[in-house]
């Protein structure tokens, strides 16, 4: 057998698992260092106590004849999907989501995977740039080659100058840079794909952290959205449930082909084939997790918070900090430094842990995410750390 | 947009969607039918206390500072991987299993799914048939167009004819047929791809259900299938995790490509890419599942008893019924009826959904499919069924 030659054109390793080899050379050369890892956006406060109950109880019954349950619906339970519509997308006022077109999953990263499935191979594909590695390394591994890249970047704001692809991935807010699309870009994205023929696939996964009630969280907040655009939503970020794995698809049925069929109909296919739906304990804790919906607002104040700690102490220092504000991520630059350099430099002078920008596309060189998960001890020792002179070898203390 | 021509070529729906139809059907035209269905194999016993208490009492501390965690390893916990290479790999004595060989799923039907990336579309697949239709829609998904198929009939004895093909993929204790290979036959069949540089992918969901310590559990049983095969294995009927979600697949280092990459490392690659890794919680219960494996087979040794039952009353009425053995299948055929005719005369005559065996592939023509999985008391009515002649419109009771 061969090797695929798609894989073989990949990177050897995903993005993530490169940074925890760097920073295990570092602490072997390093034994005595303490470091602060704000690489991986990974949620640390743990579960709402009524989230934990709901998953406690639900689990405790499965022994018995009442509350046990096989398989489920591969699209996910009614119950879900409608409070999934009534919770999170009652603001789009253009466009009506109903549970049929909502298609819950383990996560937004395995949707997107299986999203790429719809399309085949012999498409162009739009990324903007940084982005997601999973938009392209997904791509890549099935074989698409013809890749259209829209850079983001501080002299446009962080919002691409669009181009012709037959898909548009699009991220907001928007992980690495941190940067949210505001309504009128959305509006200008929407109205570019219609006019291009374009699929918009739509990133929403850290739409809650948006403060301002003006910006879209969601794209079907736009007029037209639902003719041209699928969006994905997580539950990582939004209640904790990164090790849970939950997410769902949005796959509107105005969406379709050249030839009239519903795209939706073809999505329904591939996940009741490769898919056999998400865990029932974990739609279990969302439907709990979706009526709790204000008071997880609290912890994602305090992710904010710490992105507002975090973004004071590097702007004392002198670098360039964009994003922060509406999402967990801080895209920090300086001068003419190289992501690598800058990566090297945190590490090494205040033993923090960051994401290189250049893993997340060429035109993400020059920078490094921070993520500002975390309790806040740990930002707040981050944010002092940044803030002192230290000398080559700091003597750091954490918890 | 154009449709996926991939996607356009498969039939509308996954073929246990066909069958609800039919089933829905039914009850509009005959709505005071008490159906028993015994189509789609799913767990019907409640989850052992012991697992449901290890869910349970993980999901309470997830409100914990303690007991939380976000991102787990893609690969899975290092606790479940050894846990599963000492459990249930003992056997392969010329193949030990260790745990970095080990890939925990959300389920059997996501690995195979996942599996099919690994080795593109420029590939010959061998297919036994009839055979789980994911082997062959997934591939098709992916517009793989050479496929191999190896009958599996009476003739001979449901182990196929090989034929030359870069993967074959093969199931035993086998879905539908209910048929369990030998170890002579596998080590032919391991043989066979050793001599012809195929890729085994064997699928060993039902292992759990051998009851004869002479037939081989895992292809690993078998010299040098290390070097051949991947193998998939699944909580869901070994401990009625069809609802928890919860698999592995093993893909040992012995297995590269023809330049000596090992495939483990680009199934890594694919995982870590478009997966971000089982449940937490699910690993935990699947941890304790291990722990009372013994406990299992109380619940494996019900479903086999109703396959029992099943059978004897089949035979009775004068059909001719292969497996339910050494597994939860009845493969059940009568002259020349053709699959939908006797899925007709099951529905129909006794108000029992059966699945017809044309829906595993061409070669299941004539057949239908009995699942034996259901409490003893809805098996016993369905025995019971069998065995009366009813009148044409059978005022059938059943709890």
């Amino acid at each position: 057998m061969k090797r695929n030659s798609h894989l073989a054109h990949l990177s050897p390793n995903y993005l993530f698992l490169e940074i925890q080899k760097k920073k295990k050379a570092f602490l072997e050369a390093h034994p005595e260092a303490k470091l602060i890892s704000l690489s991986i956006g990974d949620t640390s406060e743990p579960l709402l106590p009524s989230i934990a109950n709901a998953l406690s109880n639900y689990s405790k019954a499965l022994s018995t004849e009442q509350g046990y349950s096989g398989y489920g619906s591969e699209e996910g339970t009614k119950q879900l999907r409608t409070k999934i519509a009534e919770t999170l997308y009652q603001n789009t006022m253009h466009n009506t989501i109903t549970p049929d077109e909502i298609f819950i999953s383990d996560g937004a990263k395995c949707d997107i995977g299986r999203w790429q499935l719809l399309f085949g191979t012999d498409i162009t594909i739009g990324l903007i740039d940084p982005c997601y590695p999973v938009y392209s390394d997904g791509s890549a591994i099935l074989g698409v080659k013809n890749v259209v890249r829209m850079p983001l970047n501080a002299a446009n704001n962080f919002f691409p100058d669009l181009k012709r692809a037959d898909l548009i991935y699009f991220c907001s807010p928007n992980n690495p840079t941190g940067s949210v699309a505001t309504k009128e870009q959305l509006t200008q994205l929407v109205h570019f794909a219609k006019q291009n023929r374009s699929i918009l696939l739509f990133d929403a996964a850290y739409a809650s952290y948006i403060q301002d009630s003006n910006l879209p969280k969601s794209i079907y907040e736009i007029e037209g959205a639902k003719e041209v655009a699928i969006e994905v939503g997580s539950f990582s970020k939004m209640a904790g449930f990164s090790g849970v794995r939950l997410g769902w698809s949005v796959v509107p049925k105005e969406l379709t082909y050249e030839c009239g069929y519903k795209i939706k109909e073809d999505f329904k296919r591939i996940i009741t084939t490769i898919f056999n739906g998400a865990s029932n304990i974990a739609q279990m804790g969302a439907i709990t997790a979706l009526e709790s919906y204000s008071e997880l607002q609290k912890q994602i104040q305090l992710y904010l918070k710490n992105a507002v700690l975090l973004k004071q102490a590097l702007l004392r220092c002198g670098y360039r900090v964009d994003g922060g504000e509406h999402a967990p991520y801080l895209w920090v630059s300086q001068k003419e430094r190289s992501s690598v350099d800058l990566f090297n430099h945190f590490l090494e002078k205040y033993h923090i842990v960051t994401t290189p920008g250049n893993g997340f596309g060429v035109y993400g060189e020059g920078y490094v995410r921070f993520s500002s998960f975390g309790s806040k001890k740990l930002i707040e020792e981050a944010a002092q750390r940044l803030s002192v002179t230290y000398p080559s070898s700091p003597p750091f203390s954490s918890s």
